[in-house]
């Protein structure tokens, strides 16, 4: 009998061997805080909206869809405020579509793009998958970064793109609105801003929005996935000078956005208030477990995000195991010493912290 | 005032400077024959099972949907039959972004991608996207393919990737699979067939489906668009070794097909029967407008699709505005003398011959 076929037998690109694909285990356990979902369902009144919204779109579908998806853009412009408009907006499955795009439009062979590690690893791997040499710059122990050592690598790099990713995961904490404004003024290329948590920010964080007039080279990523709990749903978008959205039809694929995709995410827009409201009851709880775990001694970082990054002061694969077999999903983000956990109900907090107070004692605690 | 932003203020890449978005109008017209659409709405008892289907998404799209999609991946195995299974089937948001993903593994910076045009535009503007050097070979007069024409070709170029696509877009004749299989055995890297349009093929025109066993590098591309009736649902699908399924792994975006677009889908396919029995229908008005079109004394393709390409003997924007202005749009593909119409319901075609008709007469014909 043959041998199956590996991926060794095929001719893949050079660069891509050895490499696992990206994702966290999909694993069925009682709390799941390991990929930063809205642990809060949809409620009846908006699945009742949607389900009507998508039922008018069922006949059409022989139909290819709207391929600029006009009245969802000018939706999400009215939901940002800002004075801005859909001409303004792009929107995707999943801010990761967007950004590839950016990427494939400003980025690609022969070009650069330069993170502040650690960060959201897609933004290496979409370099990765486009061609674009990822340039990554370590920030210090704590995690934060100034105007100063922002500029200065950007000086020293002048990438075709820089990705800023506030508040940033996987440590959570945005950034200071200055090193944002002081990287626009600095970058010779185009400065993505990706806030896919922005609408977790502490009080007085402000968004990169209001730093797009004047700036045709800025652009800002979000997600419906995670303050609206459309993470199954798949909704993407960036914002941004309008020539930013022309650039990006040069590449993005035909009637990339379905049908189904377009009114879901309408009706989503039209109810934010009832799904809005978990925002500040999940911010609640990643205050409360940023508190207790700093009552327990651990090392947090601050977070403006609806996750947490804290020190298991030793081995995080060995703590991330002992918490799952006490049926919690954290992640290992791959940070030696550090694991991230998402902020949900008040329940999943109790177990978390429950199964937190039993880890090992921390060093030079007496026993 | 501030001069507006244009794409020449921005740093795109030089590749794309001066291009336009790939896109057929969207225009507002009784008789829309443009983009090879299935004219039949879904019909009553699929739209309940979508509907159904979809609701039960609705209260957990706070949730990521399957990253593998591995129900609606084993129902596309079943739906094609030759004893496939969901690990020889990967899908994606349309074949367009399958394709995409297929090029980002196997094509890319320093690699190729040939394909003999005229073909489906997409091919070599994925290729443009994703950095791969597209190597056009120009068909004969007639638009056929011979074994002896493609193997040397391929011998000639020595391309990374090949795509053939079968039935053609836009010329809708299918390869010989004597082609099919010879360019598979002379290719040294992969062979990408499309058959977006396979369901419509005459009787005895075989699938490369078929080909598969024994061949790790042959690609089939398949879409819902069609045959299905299910273009704004967005679902394209491959088939081929798993160990192809597997390196596509490495470049998808995590988390690409949402939960409603699986959940449709999945509705879609157990209800096939009733979709697919527009296909009969659809093949009848194709081979009429074939006939009427020859004895109306034009050129036409052979078709295996359900568009014909027809000559005009003339400037082709000339004909297609003409008919434009008698309420029926078709498909200027850009191939001088020649338009693309869609075959849709009877009463689609009477409009489009009728249109014909009223055309300028043929060269040579008496008054």
């Amino acid at each position: 009998m043959r041998r199956p076929t590996t991926l060794d037998d095929l001719p893949i690109r050079a660069d891509l061997r050895g490499l696992s694909p990206y994702g966290a285990p999909q694993l069925d356990v009682p709390v799941r805080l390991n990929t930063n979902e809205n642990s809060y369902p949809v409620p009846e009144q908006v699945t009742e909206a949607i389900a009507k919204a998508l039922a008018a779109e069922l006949r059409d579908l022989n139909r290819y869809p709207d391929r600029d998806a006009e009245g969802l853009r000018a939706d999400l412009a009215g939901y940002l405020g800002h004075g801005l408009t859909g001409a303004q907006v792009w929107a995707a499955n999943g801010s990761n579509e967007i950004q590839q795009q950016l990427l494939q439009v400003f980025g690609g062979p022969g070009r650069t793009a330069l993170g502040f590690v650690p960060t959201y690893s897609m933004h290496s791997l979409l370099s990765l998958g486009t061609g674009t040499r990822w340039v990554p710059v370590t920030r210090g122990p704590d995690f934060s970064l100034t105007v100063d050592e922002a500029v200065a690598r950007v000086r020293e790099h002048a990438p075709d793109v820089i990705f800023l990713c506030s508040p940033n995961n996987p440590t959570g904490t945005a950034l200071d609105p200055a090193v944002i404004a002081a990287v626009v003024a600095e970058a010779p290329g185009m400065v993505i801003v990706d806030e896919a948590y922005g609408e977790f920010a502490r009080a007085g964080t402000a968004s990169a929005l209001a730093l797009l007039p004047g700036h045709p080279r800025l652009v800002v990523t979000r997600t419906m996935s995670k303050a609206f709990g459309f993470a199954g749903g798949r909704l993407g978008y960036l914002v941004a000078d309008p020539a930013v959205v022309q650039a990006i039809g040069l590449v993005r694929l035909p009637y990339h956005l379905s049908s189904l995709t377009q009114a879901a995410a309408r009706a989503v827009l039209a109810h934010r208030e009832a799904l809005l409201g978990t925002v500040e009851a999940i911010k609640a709880q990643r205050d409360r477990i940023v508190t207790e775990l700093r009552a327990q001694g651990r090392t947090v970082a601050d977070s403006d995000a609806n996750f947490v990054l804290f020190s298991v002061d030793g081995d995080q694969r060995a703590a991330w195991q002992t918490l799952l077999d006490a049926g919690v999903l954290v992640r290992d983000v791959g940070l030696p010493g550090w694991l991230r956990v998402t902020a949900g109900t008040p329940a999943e907090t109790d177990a978390f912290l429950t199964a937190m107070a039993e880890l090992a004692p921390l060093k030079g605690e007496s026993p």
